[in-house]
This record gives C-alpha cells, structure tokens and sequence, in this order.
C-alpha cells in the first residue's frame, strides 16, 4: 500500500521528517489502517536521549509528521480525492502537543498511531499515541491545516 | 561564557539535540542572558519543511533541548550550584507544547530565548520563544523534570 507521502507534489516532498525527496531526512511513511492511521520508524543508535532511550526531539517530529500526514489522509477522504501522483492535499502544523509518559526504549521499531479526532473545513486535530514494543511511551495532539497547492511556491526560493 | 550542556555528566552528555559527546546531533548550548536563557541554532539547508521554511519536527526540538537547558540552569542556581565539570543538573521533559506562528525562514540564525515561568521542587516550567531574523515564529512551553544523578545507568544500556 502506497502511503500518502507518496502523494504529494514533489514541492511538498522535501520535508526532513517525511519528505520522499529528501535525502538525508527520516521519510516517514503514513498510511490509514482500519479507520487509524499508522507510521512505523526505526530510530538510529545515535538518536538518544539519555543511553538506551529515544531523543524526545525525534518523538515529537514523529508525531508532528505523522500528524500531518494523517490529516491530509483524512482530508483527501472527506474530499473523495482518489489519491494518484501529486494530488494529495498537503498540511502545516499550527500546533503540537507531546506528553512523555515513559522513557521509550531506542532498540526496535516504532508505531505511531493516528486517530481523526475533528476535521472542519481546512482545520483537522489528530490524536497520536507512540508505542515502542507494544507499550505505550508518549501520547500527543496536533492541529493540522490544509495549505493552498502553491503554498511555498511564492514564499520559499 | 559555558553552557549548561558543558557541564552535564558524560552519562547524560550523548543527547541528539543538546549531547556534547553526540558527534551526529545538533550540540546546542544553552546559556544564561540577564533573567533569561538563550541558545542559538544555525539550520542545515536540508531542515527544510517546504522549501525554504525549518521543519517544524527541528523547531519542537529546539525548545524541547532548551527548554530542559533553561530548567537544568534554574535548578543550579536555586539550589546555589556552583557549576563546574559534571556537576549540572540534568531534566527530562515530561511535556512540551510548540505553536508555529508562521513558517520560520531557514537561511540564517535562529535564536531561542527561555522565561522561567514557575520552579517548584524537581519541577520547572519553561516558556520558550523562537525568533528568525529578529521576527518571533514559533513559541512553546515545557516541562521539564529533574531526574536523578544515575538516571540512565540502570535503566539504559
């Protein structure tokens, strides 16, 4: 199954956490599973925090990318959008919310699971929840927006 | 002037965002300015979100490393820490909350700027402020939780 990072235009594609183009980022990937969204990631023996655990930096970029990839899932359904090269909608964080429940154990992978928690209009609020074998490590929220399809086109260089 | 991260014990001293002994992290340094703390940070060009803007993952980041920086500093000196060679305190986050304002511009320095916002035992709640380019982009707050001198040792690995 093809993920919705596989999706997007290829000006959406370059960013660090989930940008297929970008060659030295994370390029996560976001599917739905049942009516739940999914990433799975294996961090790097370098990405710790105290030996032994996963950096909470790396854990909020997960959740902040798996986040907006959810939402733009979400959007593309609510928008009976059938999902083919560069035409899946494309959202930016506006805010995002981490609670470390336990320290997260850095040896094996990673799920972060997303739940549609609103969608209204361009406006979608994911719930995550980030398990590392099966338990559950760190919880958090993001507020997604849809941005326009030429967005960063005008802005960026 | 040194920075907190300087005088963490080697055990604590590998994180990703803030380990001085992390030769693949970022190695930020937080320092005291007046009441405040600040750290500055100078972006890779492949941090991008969309082209030309930071990733938001790199923002949370930032604060969450200065943010336990800025707690780690408050805590040395109300317990009258005089700092040297391994002796800082060391926090973990227990939360973080990050609001992208607007995108945040990738050429250039950002700056982060810490307000200790309340110090109650082991606890410390950290409001942060992001500026590029002297314009503020992103704010967020954490707390940060002092953890014991072993930390780590028998947990990790």
């Amino acid at each position: 199954m093809k993920a919705i990072q596989d999706y997007y235009p290829d000006h959406f594609s370059h960013c660090y956490g989930c940008g297929r183009l970008n060659e030295h980022g994370h390029q996560i990937k976001t599917t739905w599973d049942g009516d739940e969204t999914v990433t799975r990631f294996v961090p790097k023996s370098y990405h710790t925090a105290i030996p032994g655990f996963v950096y909470g930096g790396l854990l909020a970029s997960l959740i902040d990318c798996h986040g907006t990839g959810s939402a733009a899932l979400a959007l593309a359904k609510s928008q009976n959008i059938v999902l083919s090269d560069n035409n899946a909608p494309r959202c930016v964080t506006a805010s995002l919310k981490v609670d470390y429940k336990r320290p997260t154990p850095i040896d094996g992978t990673l799920e972060i699971r997303g739940i549609i928690k609103e969608l209204k209009g361009k406006k979608v609020v994911v719930e995550a929840k980030l398990f590392a074998n099966g338990e559950l490590c760190v919880t958090g929220e993001i507020v997604a927006i849809q941005v326009p399809d030429n967005f960063g086109l005008k802005m960026g260089k």
